[in-house]
């Protein structure tokens, strides 16, 4: 071994010298971008020695680490036309290498682009349980982990040419967006289908697909009027992540040293009672092991992370974001970065999780928020997740025995507080999610189902559904999260049922189907259900009704979360029934005279667009 | 019947009419009051087709309504002294009658004085359950109801003078304020010992004593550096009330017409999707048949409920004030009345009841609330309750398996919150009162009794305790209002069991009071509770540990919520362990070197005051 290591150094001694950059990142960039820097990070064994070089394009900035295989070369785009560049390292005059580079033409009106709203329908899915369509890429020979359906937790062989196979399915069932779980590299042991803990942020995962296949998905989604919405984690990166065997600083990641765990209490963002103790487990702790804590603090990665954002979106021609535990990043930090993207692109909607279960502690992240400002703080942060409404969804319909507190009133008492939200619009609604209980399973009736979905598909918000559920897929978030994310019926070659079509679907799928499909196309085209204003009523004998409404339209909904069936008099609503006749129900095409009385079937909701 | 009718008509035309003044409200007034202006109401039969005068008093406003039986006479005190006066009912050059009237002299400082806040302790009784001090007024010609201990909901006898006779008791259990429910007349059948449905908001309830008795109160109060706090009502009064049989103007109360039943959903005051509807029957609607909705926005009522309460201030030297049922008042006419009482008194306290089950909801309603101004509203009130931490009390120390978000944790997460309100020392915080269940049926373990009136005695905020509790005192909530609200053992004479003196108290209640007497006496000189920053920890192991800090001291207090000893290691709070060497526990006196694990014994609690 000692003759090995003499040989070794001897070699580097005596031969010339030359730069070996492995890494440039952002790979490539735009011209005509609003914030005219660029900050692009060179990796290679001993590049800081170097003295980076550009003609044509200013060099506003070298920034060199503790660690000599990084160099941070910050760019002025500034009046730099789209084109081809080099970088040249040199050690005094000597060029020791030249490093291609370009700014891309941004596509017309890129800044501009369009994004998700409360009139688009949102399908979560996870690519790799969602619809195999390259089998021959299920394994890759760069990432460790292998195809193995058998486990719960196993990849399972969905990627990215299956999601293009069915959009015809999603677009039938009349979702406008998909929201897919992260796509880039996730190259840890075991577990790696969540992709959550990315080892290469700039490269979408081969077992998925190309950062080509991942373009052309969006593509393929534009040509239909849909959208694509991308899954950004800030937060942390997986333990495999090339960077973390060879950190750019130390504080580029949360040190205790090393791992430490997070005691996952966001509540400690702004308690003002809380210890420095807490505050740190919270923010700087891990999640897992396997995912080390990004450090949003330190420039160079918030600038990382901002950077490589823009790039996806410029690259793929994004839609719209979906952040990832979004209220565990550091809170100045996070703020700054979703500032820098929806300063870029002015219509660009993130959606971030925070999962709290106080609408106080979640209006507090929305952009311009009131109750964020008591305390200074402004997150920027366009649209917050309604997991307040899914608490009550999760509990509502099963309520036996209704009380004061307990029950449909539950739901009301979530809209109550809604004049804490700054933008009551922007506010994703869900009744589960890749992380919770599936809904069928928590609901084996079919009523209930259809309670929770017109519901969603009714009230203020961005409705998200998750794949399976509409034609009735079940899975046990007890058994493990593997349960309530299987595999798409009809996904993978050979399936005995396909649930993609009418003719493969069963009974029951088929009688879920039907109605979801009915439901979310009729809301494709409800405006006053996109943009009405929501009078609500508090619920008596368990029946919730409450009314869209724009100068236009008005649209009457009925929830009877009653075994039976139940008589509404009508007299009380009078202030929104104005002067109409009828109600058509958009569920039955049915239309029904509006009398004294308006009788309801037991676990029954109606939506009655009002007519004279 | 005719035949009579025709003989009084008769009688009336002939004989020379004169006035009838029968109330003149209110009865005296003070000169030198920071708003000038005062409405002196006159009600007799057909008054208001007389013309008042006085001499050296200027009158700014008569104001006459549809029922001529009432006059409001406006006038300006400013620069008046005090003195008598007369005021003349004139019909054209002739008086019909004299009225005579004072302005008294207000007390030194009057204005200025100071009121109840975070270094108080609040005694909560009810007067009718506490003591029986003069049995002779137990029934009352004047007033229906007569005394009656056999029914729960009956009258027992207590009074004013049963209070005064207990001061020492009070006194040396180390509360520094007493909250006495209502004590102004109910003529009520039934109930009435209560006293939220008053019929004569002048005139204290003779079963309780003379307007001079509860005078005598404050003054015995103030001789022991002790506070009173009147329970005031601006909601409603009782369908007994005087004024109800012969109503001012028709929109004194709210009509529906007459009785219409609230909908008690006091969400409906801050929900931006509130049906006009909703709205109205939460705040028209009565609380109870009994209980005619007060329509505060009518100028008239609200003006006659601002003039009672200063009334009641400057004429029995309040220390304070507590509201009932504050949120089901009109917003904006509880505002003004809260508004005109502290620009005339800048220090007083006043505690309204807002009993939500949301901090964001509660928050609200107190004065300079960023969570109101987001709907532009400011109450105005100085306090608000800590409901939130009562619905958390009455849960946490009966989890047996504690969750992610049940058990003590739930104390944790409501001082989360804390920065959603304006002023959070100007909380009252308490484990129950007069409506809710009592702590020692939910709790009949003393170590949990313990437990919660450590956490209140030690949290930011206002404590408030509920008599009787404090000897062990238990009420069944289910078994009816008047279980909670038992007579206090000792009160009345014949009681066998005497628990107001130490020889008198049995095992059980000397174990108790002793435990409260030592807490409360420690907090009473406690600033740093009365004022200390908090610091808390997410609890581990169910064990909840916070700190109060001032410049000068430091204490540590640590509950242990499990019925097992726990081992606590302290390297986690050494940002408030400092260097402090030791922990002096209030409670046993003894004084504990702080080395690296702390050892706790089963469902206790420990006060430490950090020495070096």
């Amino acid at each position: 071994m000692k003759q090995v290591l003499l040989i070794i150094c001897t070699v580097l001694l005596c031969v010339p010298v030359m730069a070996q950059v492995d890494r440039v990142e952002p790979p490539f960039w735009w011209s005509g971008m609003k914030n005219p820097q660029v900050q692009v990070m060179l990796y290679g064994k001993d590049i800081a020695q170097y003295s980076p070089e550009l003609s044509g394009v200013e060099i506003l900035d070298i920034h060199r680490t503790e660690n000599s295989n990084y160099l941070f070369i910050t760019l002025n785009t500034d009046g730099v036309k789209a084109g081809k560049f080099e970088i040249l390292l040199k050690d005094g005059g000597k060029v020791k290498q030249t490093i291609p580079y370009e700014f891309k033409e941004r596509r017309p009106n890129s800044a501009d682009r369009a994004s998700y709203d409360a009139s688009d329908l949102v399908y979560l899915l996870m690519p790799d349980r969602f619809a195999n369509g390259n089998p021959k890429i299920d394994s890759h020979p760069d990432v460790v982990e292998k195809v193995n359906r058998k486990l719960d937790g196993g990849r399972h062989g969905g990627d990215i040419q299956g999601i293009i196979d069915h959009l015809d399915y999603i677009e039938e069932l009349g979702a406008t967006a998909i929201w897919s779980t992260p796509m880039c590299e996730d190259n840890d042991e075991k577990y790696s289908y969540h992709t959550y803990a990315q080892s290469d942020v700039y490269k979408i995962d081969p077992r998925f697909g190309t950062n080509e296949d991942y373009k052309r998905l969006a593509s393929e989604l534009h040509k239909r009027d849909m959208k694509l919405i991308f899954d950004y984690v800030t937060n942390h990166w997986g333990i495999t992540h090339w960077m973390m065997k060879d950190l750019p600083t130390y504080d580029w990641i949360h040190q205790f040293p090393g791992y430490g765990q997070t005691n996952y209490r966001m509540t400690t963002q702004m308690d003002p009672n809380v210890s420095q103790y807490d505050y740190r487990y919270c923010m700087d702790g891990w999640f897992v092991k396997t995912m080390p804590d990004l450090n949003q603090k330190n420039p160079l990665v918030l600038n990382y992370l901002t950077q490589n954002a823009i790039w996806w979106i410029e690259y793929a021609d994004l839609d719209g974001f979906r952040v990832d535990t979004y209220s565990f990043n550091d809170k100045e930090g996070i703020a700054i970065w979703t500032k820098a993207i929806t300063d870029e692109y002015p219509n660009f909607n993130i959606a971030g999780e925070v999962w709290m279960h106080d609408q106080a502690q979640m209006a507090y992240w929305q952009k311009d928020s009131q109750i964020g400002a008591i305390q200074g703080y402004n997150s920027n942060l366009p649209t917050v997740m309604d997991f307040t409404l899914h608490d009550a969804i999760m509990e509502v319909f099963k309520v036996e025995s209704p009380t004061w507190n307990t029950g449909i009133i539950q739901l009301y008492e979530n809209f109550v507080n809604d004049f804490l939200y700054p933008n009551i619009n922007n506010i994703l609604v869900f009744a589960e999610n890749h992380d919770t209980p599936r809904i069928n399973e928590l609901y084996p009736n079919f009523e209930d189902y259809q309670l929770a979905m017109t519901l969603i598909a009714t009230v203020r918000g961005i409705p998200q559904i998750y794949y399976g559920s509409e034609i009735g897929m079940k899975g046990d978030k007890d058994k493990g999260d593997g349960d309530i994310r299987r595999d798409f019926p009809g996904g993978w070659p050979g399936d005995s049922n396909t649930a993609f079509t009418a003719k493969g679907r069963d009974e029951v799928q088929s009688k879920y189907f039907n109605f979801s499909k009915k439901l979310f196309n009729w809301r494709k085209n409800a405006s006053v259900i996109h943009k009405g204003k929501t009078i609500q009523y508090v619920p008596e004998q368990e029946v919730y009704v409450y009314f869209r409404i724009t100068e236009e339209k008005t649209v009457m909904v009925i929830l009877n979360n009653n075994k039976t069936s139940k008589e509404l008099s009508l007299d009380r609503f009078s202030e929104n029934l104005k002067s109409f006749q009828k109600g058509k129900d958009v569920l039955t095409d049915t239309t029904i005279k509006l009398g004294n009385k308006l009788s309801i079937g037991p676990k029954k909701s109606m939506i009655l667009e009002l007519e004279n």
